[in-house]
C-alpha cells in the first residue's frame, strides 16, 4: 500500500504528492519545516515544535497555512491513514507560488502558502545505532547567519553527511570561528567531569526543541549543565559526546575526528539521558 | 494561452508543472539555476551559460540530467512554443527524487536529476529602469560560503529585496566584513575617475556570465578596471555606479544607503557599457 500524504488540504499517494514548479520552496528554498517523532502512536512534543513553526514563519513574514489546531488534526489523520505508531511526521511550509518567479515576497492575502506533509515509518525508540555509538568529523560552516530559523536550506547538511559517509563515519559536527556549532541535522554536546556542555542558544544554531526538553531533564536530574561554546580538541578529550534530534532523541558520539571517546562505546549520561528523554517524553506525548 | 513549460522531459502547460514533493530541490534545496536571456529571439551567451551549470553541477557532484546540446534544444522549443522573442528562460537542476526524505545524496544511477525550465517573457533590452537607474540599501550578508555555485538557496537574496522595497528602494548590497560582496541578484560595481571596480572572484559571489563579457568589452574598449573589494564609503564617494546580471544586463545605480551618486542620473560609463554590452551580445548570440 503506498503512504497517504498530505499536499495542500488533500490527502493523496504519494506518487501523486506533487507541488508547483513555481512554488516558492523550490525555486528559492523559500520555505520552513518540522519533524515530529512519533512513539507508541503518539506525538511527542508536539506543542514545542509548532510554537518553533509558528517563531520560523514569524521570522520570515510567511503566513500559517493552517491553525495549529488544525495542523494536530492533520497529523493524526496522516498517521491513521498510515497506520503509523513509531517515525516521524515530516511538515513543510513554503511561501506558495503565484505562478510565476520573482525574488520579492508576493502579497500573502493572494497568495496562500503551500503545506506538505508526511509520514516515514521507522524504529527509532529501540535504534541499533545508539547502541554503538556514531562517529563524527568536522566540517567547517559555512551555513547561512539564521540557522535559528529551521528553513530547508539543507544542502550544505547534506554535504556534510556526505563528506561523513566518504571518511566512513556516521555525521559531521560543524564549526566555526574555531567552535563546534552543531550537527548537520542535531545539536551537539560533550560530557566532561559529569558536566554536559553544549552550545549556547543564538542565531548560530538551531534551538533544538529535543535540546530543550533533554536540558531540562538533565537539570531536573541534578546534572551540571554548561550552555556555551566548545572547541573540537575539548570535545575529543572529553568523557563522552553525544546529540540530539527529534529523531533521534539521544544518539552517543563515540569517536570525533578519528579521536576514540573514553572506551568507544557510549557513555553512561547520553545512556541515562536517552532512557530518561524517551520516558518523559511518552509520558507527556500527545 | 498558457505558457508551455518543460518538466523532466515534456512540454505541458504550466498549470500543469508539477514536481514530487520529495524532489530534493523543494525538500533540501539541492539544486543549481541558470538565467539565460533572450532578445530578438536569440539567447545571449548560453555557452556561458552552460559552463557555468557544468561547473554548479560538478561542485555538487550532481548529474547533468541531459547534454548541453539537448539542453539548448530545449531553450529553443520553449522559445519556438511560447513566440518568445525577448524575456528569459529559467532552468532548474535538482538531485531529484528517491521518494522519501535523507539528507545523503540518492545513488545519481539510480535516480536522474530532475530539470525544469520555462520562458519568461519581459522588455529587458528597452527598460525604464535603465534610464533612471536603481536605488539600493545595503544590508549584512549572512548567506553561506560558496556563493560561486549558483544554487536555488535563495531565501536571502529574497529577504534582502524585501528589505530594499520597504526602505522605498530597488535592490540591496550584500556587505561582509565590511566590504560590499555583491547585491542580491547580480553583481556590483564603482566607477571613480574613470576607473570600473568590481569585487575579484572567490567563493564570495557569484562569478557572473554578464559580469566576464562586460569586463572584457570594459578592457577592449580601453577602459581601466579594478578587480578588487570595496566599501559602502567607497561607493558613494564614487562618480557612478551600477550592477550586471543575465537579465538587467548593466544597469546603472544612482543612491547607495540615501547617499546620491552625482547628479543622481545614470553615469556615462555605465550607459556606454550597457549599449556595448547589448550590441556585442546580440552579435555572437545563438
Amino acid at each position: 500500500m503506498s503512504r497517504i500524504v498530505y499536499v495542500n488540504g488533500d490527502y493523496v499517494p504519494e506518487e501523486e504528492a506533487k507541488i508547483s514548479i513555481f512554488d516558492r520552496g523550490f525555486l528559492f528554498a523559500d520555505g520552513v519545516y518540522e519533524v515530529t517523532s512519533v512513539l507508541d502512536g503518539k506525538l511527542i512534543d508536539f506543542d514545542g515544535h509548532a510554537k518553533r513553526l509558528e517563531r520560523s514563519l514569524n521570522e520570515l513574514d510567511m503566513a500559517a497555512p493552517v491553525t495549529m489546531e488544525e495542523l494536530l488534526a492533520i497529523h493524526r489523520e496522516l498517521m491513521a491513514q498510515n497506520d503509523l505508531t513509531e517515525g516521524m511526521i515530516y511538515l513543510q511550509v513554503t511561501r506558495g507560488s503565484d505562478g510565476d518567479r520573482d525574488f520579492p515576497y508576493p502579497d500573502a492575502s493572494k497568495v496562500p502558502s503551500s503545506l506538505v506533509l508526511f509520514t516515514q515509518s521507522k524504529k527509532i525508540a529501540d535504534s541499533p545505532a545508539a547502541k554503538v555509538g556514531m562517529k563524527v568529523i568536522s566540517v567547517e560552516d559555512i551555513r547561512w547567519g539564521r540557522r535559528d530559523i529551521k528553513t530547508v536550506q539543507l544542502l550544505y547538511p547534506c554535504m556534510g553527511k556526505m563528506a561523513a559517509k566518504a571518511a566512513g563515519c556516521d555525521d559531521a559536527w560543524m564549526v566555526e570561528d574555531g567552535t563546534v556549532t552543531e550537527g548537520t541535522s542535531n545539536n551537539a554536546y560533550i560530557v566532561k567531569d559529569g558536566t554536559i556542555i553544549t552550545r549556547h542558544l543564538s542565531n548560530d544554531i538551531l534551538h533544538g526543541i529535543t535540546r530543550r526538553a533533554v536540558l531540562a531533564f538533565a537539570r531536573e536530574a541534578q546534572m551540571q549543565v554548561e550552555e556555551r561554546a566548545f572547541t573540537i580538541e575539548e570535545a575529543q578529550a572529553a568523557d563522552e559526546a553525544f546529540v540530539t534530534s527529534a529523531s533521534t532523541f539521544v544518539m552517543p558520539v563515540v569517536e570525533i575526528d578519528g579521536a576514540q571517546l573514553g572506551d568507544g562505546t557510549p557513555g553512561p549520561v547520553a545512556k541515562r539521558l536517552r532512557e530518561i528523554y524517551l520516558a518523559e517524553s511518552l509520558k507527556a506525548a500527545l
